[in-house]
Protein backbone atom coordinates (compact mmCIF):
# COMPACT_ATOMS: atom_id res chain seq x y z
CA UNK A 1 0.00 0.00 0.00
CA UNK A 2 1.20 3.44 -0.77
CA UNK A 3 1.88 5.99 1.77
CA UNK A 4 -0.45 8.65 1.97
CA UNK A 5 2.06 11.25 1.88
CA UNK A 6 3.75 10.27 -1.36
CA UNK A 7 0.53 12.33 -3.27
CA UNK A 8 1.49 15.46 -1.36
CA UNK A 9 3.46 18.04 -3.09
CA UNK A 10 7.01 19.26 -2.11
CA UNK A 11 7.48 22.90 -0.78
CA UNK A 12 10.26 25.24 -1.98
CA UNK A 13 11.59 28.70 -0.70
CA UNK A 14 13.39 31.40 -2.03
CA UNK A 15 14.38 34.89 -1.00
CA UNK A 16 13.10 35.66 -5.02
CA UNK A 17 14.11 34.10 -7.99
CA UNK A 18 17.13 32.54 -7.73
CA UNK A 19 15.26 29.36 -5.63
CA UNK A 20 13.77 28.53 -9.19
CA UNK A 21 17.06 26.98 -10.33
CA UNK A 22 16.75 24.36 -7.83
CA UNK A 23 13.11 23.69 -8.66
CA UNK A 24 13.79 22.94 -12.01
CA UNK A 25 16.63 20.16 -11.04
CA UNK A 26 13.87 18.50 -8.94
CA UNK A 27 11.27 18.97 -11.61
CA UNK A 28 13.59 17.32 -14.35
CA UNK A 29 14.88 14.49 -11.56
CA UNK A 30 11.33 14.24 -10.45
CA UNK A 31 8.80 15.05 -12.89
CA UNK A 32 5.68 13.33 -11.11
CA UNK A 33 6.22 15.28 -8.23
CA UNK A 34 3.98 17.92 -7.73
CA UNK A 35 5.61 21.22 -6.87
CA UNK A 36 4.55 24.86 -4.49
CA UNK A 37 7.08 27.64 -4.95
CA UNK A 38 7.36 30.49 -3.19
CA UNK A 39 9.69 33.69 -3.75
CA UNK A 40 9.64 36.23 -1.06
CA UNK A 41 10.12 38.64 -3.71
CA UNK A 42 8.94 41.49 -1.27
CA UNK A 43 11.82 41.19 1.18
CA UNK A 44 14.69 40.50 -0.86
CA UNK A 45 17.32 39.83 -0.83
CA UNK A 46 18.15 37.76 1.87
CA UNK A 47 22.31 37.54 1.66
CA UNK A 48 23.13 40.96 3.00
CA UNK A 49 20.47 41.09 5.97
CA UNK A 50 20.81 39.28 9.63
CA UNK A 51 20.70 35.88 11.01
CA UNK A 52 17.65 37.01 13.30
CA UNK A 53 15.39 38.61 10.34
CA UNK A 54 16.20 35.86 7.31
CA UNK A 55 14.99 33.39 10.21
CA UNK A 56 11.93 35.36 10.69
CA UNK A 57 11.71 35.85 6.91
CA UNK A 58 11.95 31.96 7.07
CA UNK A 59 9.99 30.53 9.52
CA UNK A 60 7.45 32.81 8.15
CA UNK A 61 7.62 31.03 4.19
CA UNK A 62 7.22 27.43 6.01
CA UNK A 63 4.39 28.26 7.76
CA UNK A 64 3.06 29.20 4.44
CA UNK A 65 3.97 26.08 2.82
CA UNK A 66 2.97 23.97 5.49
CA UNK A 67 -0.42 24.99 5.30
CA UNK A 68 -0.57 24.01 1.92
CA UNK A 69 0.23 20.20 3.06
CA UNK A 70 3.72 20.13 1.18
CA UNK A 71 5.36 16.50 2.74
CA UNK A 72 8.96 18.15 2.73
CA UNK A 73 10.39 21.94 2.69
CA UNK A 74 13.83 22.79 0.26
CA UNK A 75 15.13 25.96 1.57
CA UNK A 76 16.54 26.89 -2.40
CA UNK A 77 18.39 29.53 -0.39
CA UNK A 78 22.24 29.33 0.90
CA UNK A 79 21.47 32.30 3.30
CA UNK A 80 18.20 30.88 4.97
CA UNK A 81 20.01 27.63 4.91
CA UNK A 82 23.19 28.56 6.67
CA UNK A 83 21.23 30.87 8.70
CA UNK A 84 17.81 28.90 9.57
CA UNK A 85 18.04 25.53 8.70
CA UNK A 86 18.03 24.37 12.58
CA UNK A 87 15.23 26.64 13.16
CA UNK A 88 13.17 25.60 10.22
CA UNK A 89 13.86 21.58 11.52
CA UNK A 90 12.62 22.20 14.81
CA UNK A 91 9.49 24.39 13.87
CA UNK A 92 7.69 22.41 11.91
CA UNK A 93 6.82 18.21 11.21
CA UNK A 94 7.75 17.37 7.89
CA UNK A 95 11.27 16.98 6.89
CA UNK A 96 13.82 20.70 5.87
CA UNK A 97 16.50 19.69 2.89
CA UNK A 98 18.57 23.03 2.59
CA UNK A 99 20.92 23.85 -0.40
CA UNK A 100 23.99 23.64 1.60
CA UNK A 101 24.59 20.50 3.12
CA UNK A 102 23.99 18.20 -0.49
CA UNK A 103 26.68 20.97 -1.71
CA UNK A 104 29.24 20.50 0.85
CA UNK A 105 29.06 16.74 -0.03
CA UNK A 106 29.40 16.81 -3.49
CA UNK A 107 32.22 19.50 -3.15
CA UNK A 108 33.75 16.69 -0.96
CA UNK A 109 33.13 14.14 -3.35
CA UNK A 110 35.33 15.42 -6.25
CA UNK A 111 38.01 17.45 -4.79
CA UNK A 112 41.61 15.63 -4.27
CA UNK A 113 43.48 18.50 -3.10
CA UNK A 114 40.45 19.00 -0.15
CA UNK A 115 40.97 22.11 -0.52
CA UNK A 116 37.76 23.97 -1.25
CA UNK A 117 36.36 27.06 -2.81
CA UNK A 118 32.94 28.67 -1.77
CA UNK A 119 31.57 31.72 -2.94
CA UNK A 120 28.11 32.74 -2.21
CA UNK A 121 26.38 36.19 -0.05
CA UNK A 122 27.96 38.21 2.94
CA UNK A 123 25.50 36.30 4.70
CA UNK A 124 26.04 33.02 3.80
CA UNK A 125 29.80 33.18 4.14
CA UNK A 126 29.89 35.28 7.37
CA UNK A 127 27.68 32.56 8.82
CA UNK A 128 31.04 30.17 8.34
CA UNK A 129 28.20 27.04 7.90
CA UNK A 130 30.08 25.82 4.24
CA UNK A 131 33.41 25.61 6.50
CA UNK A 132 31.54 23.65 9.59
CA UNK A 133 29.81 21.21 7.15
CA UNK A 134 32.81 20.86 5.03
CA UNK A 135 34.82 20.32 8.23
CA UNK A 136 32.73 18.15 10.06
CA UNK A 137 32.23 15.69 7.37
CA UNK A 138 35.89 15.54 6.85
CA UNK A 139 38.48 17.74 9.18
CA UNK A 140 41.32 18.01 7.32
CA UNK A 141 39.88 19.58 4.51
CA UNK A 142 40.32 23.19 3.81
CA UNK A 143 37.95 25.62 2.96
CA UNK A 144 38.14 29.23 0.99
CA UNK A 145 35.18 31.42 1.64
CA UNK A 146 34.52 34.80 -0.61
CA UNK A 147 31.30 36.64 -0.59
CA UNK A 148 30.58 38.27 -3.97
CA UNK A 149 27.85 40.53 -3.43
CA UNK A 150 27.17 41.94 -6.93
CA UNK A 151 26.43 38.44 -8.32
CA UNK A 152 22.65 38.89 -7.02
CA UNK A 153 21.99 41.94 -8.96
CA UNK A 154 23.77 41.04 -12.07
CA UNK A 155 21.48 37.89 -12.31
CA UNK A 156 18.54 40.05 -11.33
CA UNK A 157 19.87 42.80 -14.06
CA UNK A 158 19.90 40.12 -16.49
CA UNK A 159 23.11 40.52 -17.41
CA UNK A 160 25.01 37.34 -17.56
CA UNK A 161 27.61 37.46 -20.11
CA UNK A 162 28.59 40.64 -20.88
CA UNK A 163 31.91 42.35 -20.14
CA UNK A 164 31.15 44.27 -17.03
CA UNK A 165 30.08 40.88 -15.55
CA UNK A 166 33.60 39.11 -16.53
CA UNK A 167 34.94 41.58 -14.97
CA UNK A 168 33.25 41.87 -11.74
CA UNK A 169 33.66 38.14 -11.83
CA UNK A 170 37.32 38.45 -12.66
CA UNK A 171 37.34 41.14 -9.35
CA UNK A 172 36.13 39.07 -7.23
CA UNK A 173 37.60 35.67 -7.97
CA UNK A 174 41.32 36.41 -8.36
CA UNK A 175 42.01 36.44 -4.62
CA UNK A 176 40.44 32.81 -4.88
CA UNK A 177 42.69 32.21 -8.12
CA UNK A 178 46.05 32.26 -5.85
CA UNK A 179 44.73 29.66 -3.58
CA UNK A 180 45.09 25.95 -3.99
CA UNK A 181 41.57 24.93 -3.77
CA UNK A 182 40.65 22.38 -6.93
CA UNK A 183 36.56 22.76 -6.56
CA UNK A 184 34.17 25.87 -5.86
CA UNK A 185 31.07 25.49 -4.66
CA UNK A 186 28.47 27.86 -6.26
CA UNK A 187 26.90 28.66 -3.02
CA UNK A 188 24.42 30.99 -3.80
CA UNK A 189 21.20 29.86 -5.98
CA UNK A 190 21.34 32.79 -8.54
CA UNK A 191 25.24 31.80 -9.70
CA UNK A 192 24.53 28.61 -11.63
CA UNK A 193 23.11 31.44 -14.13
CA UNK A 194 26.42 32.99 -14.20
CA UNK A 195 28.24 29.61 -14.92
CA UNK A 196 29.52 30.22 -18.26
CA UNK A 197 31.57 33.37 -17.28
CA UNK A 198 32.95 31.76 -13.56
CA UNK A 199 33.82 28.62 -15.89
CA UNK A 200 35.90 31.23 -18.25
CA UNK A 201 37.35 33.20 -15.29
CA UNK A 202 38.59 29.95 -13.00
CA UNK A 203 39.66 27.83 -16.10
CA UNK A 204 38.89 24.21 -17.06
CA UNK A 205 40.81 22.35 -14.32
CA UNK A 206 38.31 23.73 -11.42
CA UNK A 207 35.43 21.65 -10.45
CA UNK A 208 32.35 23.61 -10.19
CA UNK A 209 29.97 22.13 -7.46
CA UNK A 210 26.24 23.36 -8.49
CA UNK A 211 24.12 23.30 -5.26
CA UNK A 212 20.81 23.25 -7.21
CA UNK A 213 21.72 20.04 -8.95
CA UNK A 214 23.13 18.18 -5.71
CA UNK A 215 19.91 19.54 -3.70
CA UNK A 216 17.71 17.49 -5.90
CA UNK A 217 19.85 14.66 -5.80
CA UNK A 218 19.27 15.03 -2.02
CA UNK A 219 15.40 16.00 -2.39
CA UNK A 220 15.16 11.81 -4.42
CA UNK A 221 17.61 10.46 -2.26
CA UNK A 222 15.23 11.46 0.95
CA UNK A 223 11.66 10.77 -0.75
CA UNK A 224 12.77 7.01 -1.93
CA UNK A 225 14.31 6.31 2.07
CA UNK A 226 10.91 7.07 3.29
CA UNK A 227 9.12 5.89 0.68
CA UNK A 228 6.90 8.87 -0.54
CA UNK A 229 8.40 9.40 -3.68
CA UNK A 230 4.94 10.41 -6.11
CA UNK A 231 4.11 7.10 -8.30
CA UNK A 232 1.17 8.32 -10.18
CA UNK A 233 1.60 8.00 -13.97
CA UNK A 234 0.59 11.68 -14.22
CA UNK A 235 2.92 14.63 -14.89
CA UNK A 236 3.39 17.04 -11.59
CA UNK A 237 1.71 20.18 -11.08
CA UNK A 238 3.68 23.40 -10.27
CA UNK A 239 2.33 26.67 -8.66
CA UNK A 240 4.20 29.71 -7.63
CA UNK A 241 3.61 31.85 -5.51
CA UNK A 242 5.59 35.55 -4.77
CA UNK A 243 4.92 38.10 -1.94
CA UNK A 244 5.54 40.86 -4.76
CA UNK A 245 5.66 42.24 -8.29
CA UNK A 246 5.12 38.52 -10.37
CA UNK A 247 5.41 40.49 -13.51
CA UNK A 248 8.78 40.80 -12.69
CA UNK A 249 9.47 37.34 -11.40
CA UNK A 250 7.90 35.64 -14.61
CA UNK A 251 9.79 38.05 -16.79
CA UNK A 252 13.35 36.24 -15.48
CA UNK A 253 11.98 33.17 -14.50
CA UNK A 254 10.63 32.08 -17.45
CA UNK A 255 14.26 32.07 -19.00
CA UNK A 256 14.83 29.48 -15.91
CA UNK A 257 12.25 27.19 -16.31
CA UNK A 258 11.77 27.43 -20.08
CA UNK A 259 8.14 28.05 -19.85
CA UNK A 260 5.58 30.55 -19.44
CA UNK A 261 5.12 31.67 -15.57
CA UNK A 262 1.50 33.57 -16.29
CA UNK A 263 0.02 31.39 -13.40
CA UNK A 264 2.18 33.28 -10.82
CA UNK A 265 -0.03 33.64 -7.89
CA UNK A 266 0.46 37.11 -5.73
CA UNK A 267 0.15 36.31 -1.74
CA UNK A 268 1.18 38.01 1.32
CA UNK A 269 2.80 35.30 3.95
CA UNK B 1 5.96 83.30 21.70
CA UNK B 2 7.59 80.65 20.26
CA UNK B 3 5.28 77.94 18.43
CA UNK B 4 5.80 74.61 20.46
CA UNK B 5 6.11 72.44 17.41
CA UNK B 6 9.03 74.21 16.65
CA UNK B 7 10.77 71.94 19.51
CA UNK B 8 9.60 69.44 18.03
CA UNK B 9 12.14 66.54 15.56
CA UNK B 10 11.70 66.04 12.02
CA UNK B 11 11.65 62.89 10.55
CA UNK B 12 13.28 61.02 7.91
CA UNK B 13 12.83 57.77 6.55
CA UNK B 14 14.28 55.91 3.00
CA UNK B 15 14.38 51.85 2.66
CA UNK B 16 18.49 52.13 3.84
CA UNK B 17 21.33 54.37 3.90
CA UNK B 18 21.15 56.33 0.80
CA UNK B 19 18.69 58.72 2.56
CA UNK B 20 21.53 59.58 4.91
CA UNK B 21 22.99 62.03 2.23
CA UNK B 22 19.52 64.16 2.84
CA UNK B 23 19.81 63.94 6.54
CA UNK B 24 23.15 65.23 6.39
CA UNK B 25 22.32 68.32 3.85
CA UNK B 26 19.12 69.27 6.60
CA UNK B 27 21.58 69.16 9.51
CA UNK B 28 23.88 71.11 7.55
CA UNK B 29 21.64 73.53 6.81
CA UNK B 30 19.44 73.57 9.51
CA UNK B 31 21.75 72.68 12.66
CA UNK B 32 19.78 73.31 15.80
CA UNK B 33 16.83 70.74 14.08
CA UNK B 34 16.49 67.19 15.93
CA UNK B 35 16.36 65.13 13.29
CA UNK B 36 15.34 61.06 13.96
CA UNK B 37 16.17 58.97 10.71
CA UNK B 38 14.46 55.34 10.52
CA UNK B 39 16.26 53.43 7.42
CA UNK B 40 13.60 50.21 6.20
CA UNK B 41 16.98 48.15 6.32
CA UNK B 42 15.30 44.96 6.90
CA UNK B 43 13.35 44.82 3.45
CA UNK B 44 15.77 47.34 1.25
CA UNK B 45 15.83 47.44 -1.22
CA UNK B 46 12.24 49.31 -2.48
CA UNK B 47 14.02 50.19 -5.84
CA UNK B 48 12.61 46.78 -7.49
CA UNK B 49 9.28 46.05 -5.72
CA UNK B 50 5.63 47.31 -6.62
CA UNK B 51 3.80 50.33 -5.32
CA UNK B 52 1.24 48.33 -2.89
CA UNK B 53 4.54 46.74 -1.22
CA UNK B 54 6.56 50.25 -1.14
CA UNK B 55 3.33 51.98 -0.04
CA UNK B 56 2.56 49.16 2.97
CA UNK B 57 6.37 50.04 3.68
CA UNK B 58 6.25 53.78 3.23
CA UNK B 59 2.61 53.87 5.70
CA UNK B 60 4.37 51.83 8.61
CA UNK B 61 7.94 54.04 8.38
CA UNK B 62 5.92 57.25 8.61
CA UNK B 63 3.94 55.65 11.71
CA UNK B 64 7.09 54.81 13.60
CA UNK B 65 8.32 58.78 12.97
CA UNK B 66 4.81 59.79 14.12
CA UNK B 67 4.64 58.39 17.54
CA UNK B 68 8.22 59.59 17.44
CA UNK B 69 6.07 63.25 18.35
CA UNK B 70 8.02 64.43 15.00
CA UNK B 71 6.94 67.69 13.68
CA UNK B 72 7.34 67.10 9.74
CA UNK B 73 8.14 63.61 7.68
CA UNK B 74 11.44 63.87 5.03
CA UNK B 75 10.56 60.86 2.47
CA UNK B 76 14.52 60.58 1.84
CA UNK B 77 13.68 57.36 -1.36
CA UNK B 78 12.65 58.52 -4.32
CA UNK B 79 11.29 55.17 -4.84
CA UNK B 80 8.80 55.52 -1.64
CA UNK B 81 7.86 59.08 -3.24
CA UNK B 82 7.13 58.71 -6.48
CA UNK B 83 4.85 55.94 -5.26
CA UNK B 84 3.72 56.57 -1.85
CA UNK B 85 3.69 60.83 -1.15
CA UNK B 86 -0.14 61.57 -1.33
CA UNK B 87 -0.94 58.15 0.50
CA UNK B 88 1.49 59.32 3.23
CA UNK B 89 0.05 63.34 2.81
CA UNK B 90 -3.55 61.55 3.34
CA UNK B 91 -2.70 58.89 6.50
CA UNK B 92 -0.49 61.32 8.92
CA UNK B 93 -1.20 64.87 10.20
CA UNK B 94 2.30 66.24 9.66
CA UNK B 95 3.47 67.46 6.48
CA UNK B 96 5.67 65.36 3.98
CA UNK B 97 7.87 66.26 1.86
CA UNK B 98 9.46 64.01 -0.67
CA UNK B 99 12.86 64.04 -2.37
CA UNK B 100 10.98 64.63 -6.45
CA UNK B 101 9.27 67.64 -6.38
CA UNK B 102 12.04 69.68 -4.93
CA UNK B 103 14.32 67.70 -7.54
CA UNK B 104 12.21 69.14 -10.58
CA UNK B 105 11.83 72.26 -9.13
CA UNK B 106 15.80 72.53 -8.97
CA UNK B 107 15.90 70.95 -12.86
CA UNK B 108 13.27 73.60 -14.20
CA UNK B 109 15.46 76.61 -12.69
CA UNK B 110 18.53 75.44 -14.22
CA UNK B 111 18.04 73.91 -18.28
CA UNK B 112 18.16 76.34 -20.86
CA UNK B 113 16.78 73.80 -23.15
CA UNK B 114 13.70 72.21 -21.53
CA UNK B 115 15.09 68.96 -22.01
CA UNK B 116 15.84 67.18 -18.93
CA UNK B 117 17.00 63.77 -17.70
CA UNK B 118 16.67 61.54 -14.94
CA UNK B 119 18.01 58.46 -13.75
CA UNK B 120 16.45 56.58 -11.15
CA UNK B 121 15.22 52.92 -9.74
CA UNK B 122 12.69 50.81 -11.76
CA UNK B 123 10.24 51.90 -9.32
CA UNK B 124 10.92 55.58 -9.70
CA UNK B 125 11.40 55.39 -13.90
CA UNK B 126 8.15 53.31 -14.07
CA UNK B 127 6.08 55.18 -12.01
CA UNK B 128 6.53 58.74 -14.44
CA UNK B 129 6.03 60.49 -11.33
CA UNK B 130 9.01 62.79 -12.37
CA UNK B 131 7.73 63.13 -16.21
CA UNK B 132 4.44 64.13 -14.38
CA UNK B 133 5.66 66.62 -11.69
CA UNK B 134 7.71 68.12 -14.72
CA UNK B 135 5.27 68.92 -17.31
CA UNK B 136 2.74 69.82 -14.79
CA UNK B 137 5.30 73.28 -13.82
CA UNK B 138 6.16 73.78 -17.64
CA UNK B 139 4.66 71.25 -19.96
CA UNK B 140 6.80 72.44 -23.36
CA UNK B 141 9.46 70.19 -21.05
CA UNK B 142 10.57 66.89 -22.05
CA UNK B 143 11.78 64.27 -19.82
CA UNK B 144 14.26 61.74 -20.47
CA UNK B 145 14.07 58.87 -17.84
CA UNK B 146 16.28 55.78 -17.33
CA UNK B 147 16.43 53.37 -14.96
CA UNK B 148 20.14 52.11 -13.38
CA UNK B 149 18.64 49.06 -11.07
CA UNK B 150 22.55 48.34 -10.40
CA UNK B 151 23.98 52.16 -9.04
CA UNK B 152 22.54 50.88 -5.87
CA UNK B 153 24.13 47.74 -5.32
CA UNK B 154 27.16 49.32 -6.10
CA UNK B 155 27.20 52.00 -3.91
CA UNK B 156 25.98 49.55 -1.11
CA UNK B 157 29.47 47.61 -2.07
CA UNK B 158 31.30 50.60 -1.66
CA UNK B 159 32.39 50.51 -5.14
CA UNK B 160 32.34 53.86 -6.29
CA UNK B 161 35.40 54.91 -8.04
CA UNK B 162 37.11 51.91 -9.46
CA UNK B 163 36.84 51.02 -13.55
CA UNK B 164 33.81 48.37 -13.37
CA UNK B 165 31.66 51.25 -11.78
CA UNK B 166 32.92 53.75 -14.25
CA UNK B 167 31.73 50.75 -16.79
CA UNK B 168 28.47 50.27 -15.41
CA UNK B 169 27.51 54.09 -15.67
CA UNK B 170 28.92 54.50 -19.00
CA UNK B 171 26.52 51.55 -20.57
CA UNK B 172 23.78 53.03 -19.00
CA UNK B 173 23.97 56.89 -19.50
CA UNK B 174 25.46 56.37 -23.81
CA UNK B 175 21.99 56.19 -24.11
CA UNK B 176 21.03 59.47 -22.51
CA UNK B 177 24.20 61.17 -23.63
CA UNK B 178 22.32 60.96 -27.86
CA UNK B 179 19.61 63.07 -26.40
CA UNK B 180 19.38 66.93 -26.13
CA UNK B 181 19.25 67.07 -22.31
CA UNK B 182 21.22 69.96 -20.77
CA UNK B 183 20.15 68.91 -17.37
CA UNK B 184 20.40 65.45 -15.52
CA UNK B 185 18.16 64.78 -12.51
CA UNK B 186 19.92 62.17 -10.07
CA UNK B 187 16.87 60.39 -8.65
CA UNK B 188 17.75 58.34 -6.00
CA UNK B 189 19.70 59.43 -2.77
CA UNK B 190 22.14 56.34 -3.18
CA UNK B 191 23.38 58.44 -6.57
CA UNK B 192 25.31 61.69 -5.50
CA UNK B 193 27.74 58.84 -4.30
CA UNK B 194 28.51 58.42 -7.94
CA UNK B 195 28.47 61.75 -9.23
CA UNK B 196 32.35 61.82 -9.42
CA UNK B 197 32.03 59.32 -11.81
CA UNK B 198 28.84 60.08 -13.38
CA UNK B 199 30.41 63.57 -13.96
CA UNK B 200 33.49 62.09 -15.65
CA UNK B 201 30.77 60.59 -17.89
CA UNK B 202 28.06 63.04 -18.80
CA UNK B 203 31.06 65.68 -19.36
CA UNK B 204 31.56 69.12 -17.57
CA UNK B 205 28.70 70.78 -19.63
CA UNK B 206 25.22 68.89 -18.34
CA UNK B 207 23.81 70.11 -14.91
CA UNK B 208 23.62 67.30 -12.74
CA UNK B 209 20.85 68.12 -9.85
CA UNK B 210 21.13 66.21 -6.38
CA UNK B 211 17.97 65.83 -4.59
CA UNK B 212 19.44 66.14 -1.42
CA UNK B 213 20.09 69.33 -1.33
CA UNK B 214 16.90 70.62 -3.03
CA UNK B 215 15.15 68.82 -0.39
CA UNK B 216 16.97 70.21 2.76
CA UNK B 217 16.64 73.84 0.99
CA UNK B 218 12.75 72.53 0.95
CA UNK B 219 12.70 71.54 4.14
CA UNK B 220 13.77 75.09 5.35
CA UNK B 221 11.56 76.65 3.57
CA UNK B 222 8.21 74.83 4.90
CA UNK B 223 9.71 75.19 7.91
CA UNK B 224 10.16 78.99 7.88
CA UNK B 225 7.10 79.57 6.03
CA UNK B 226 5.00 77.62 8.89
CA UNK B 227 7.17 79.87 11.85
CA UNK B 228 8.07 76.06 13.07
CA UNK B 229 11.93 76.78 13.21
CA UNK B 230 14.02 75.55 15.82
CA UNK B 231 15.73 78.49 17.20
CA UNK B 232 17.47 77.26 20.50
CA UNK B 233 20.96 77.98 20.53
CA UNK B 234 22.21 74.78 21.02
CA UNK B 235 23.31 71.78 17.86
CA UNK B 236 20.34 69.42 17.43
CA UNK B 237 20.17 65.79 17.95
CA UNK B 238 20.66 63.02 15.79
CA UNK B 239 18.71 59.33 16.31
CA UNK B 240 18.80 56.85 14.05
CA UNK B 241 16.94 53.89 13.60
CA UNK B 242 17.29 51.00 11.13
CA UNK B 243 15.13 47.53 11.22
CA UNK B 244 18.02 45.26 10.34
CA UNK B 245 22.09 44.32 10.79
CA UNK B 246 23.03 48.08 12.37
CA UNK B 247 26.57 46.99 11.90
CA UNK B 248 26.44 46.98 8.02
CA UNK B 249 24.56 50.50 8.22
CA UNK B 250 26.93 51.78 10.77
CA UNK B 251 29.79 50.93 8.48
CA UNK B 252 28.79 52.75 4.89
CA UNK B 253 26.83 55.45 7.11
CA UNK B 254 30.05 56.32 8.54
CA UNK B 255 31.50 57.66 5.24
CA UNK B 256 28.39 59.85 4.36
CA UNK B 257 27.48 61.28 7.78
CA UNK B 258 31.56 61.71 8.07
CA UNK B 259 30.77 60.81 12.14
CA UNK B 260 30.74 57.45 14.32
CA UNK B 261 27.36 55.91 13.58
CA UNK B 262 27.91 53.46 17.08
CA UNK B 263 24.47 55.18 18.42
CA UNK B 264 22.30 53.76 15.52
CA UNK B 265 19.12 51.89 17.09
CA UNK B 266 18.09 48.32 16.03
CA UNK B 267 14.07 48.65 15.92
CA UNK B 268 11.26 47.12 14.34
CA UNK B 269 8.48 48.68 12.98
Amino acid sequence: MQNPLSQKAIGVFDSGIGGLTVLKEISDRLPREDLIYLGDTARLPYGNKSRETVTRYSLENARFLIQRGVKLIVVACNTASAFSLQELQTAVEVPVIGVLLPGAQAALAVTRSEEIGVIGTEGTVASASYLRAIQHLKPAARVWALACPLFVPLVEEGWLENEITEAVVKRYLSPLLTTPMDTLILGCTHYPLLKPVIRRVVGPSIHLVDSAEETAKAVAALLQEKEILNSSDRSGNQTLFVTDAPERFKQVGKGILKRSLEDTILVSV
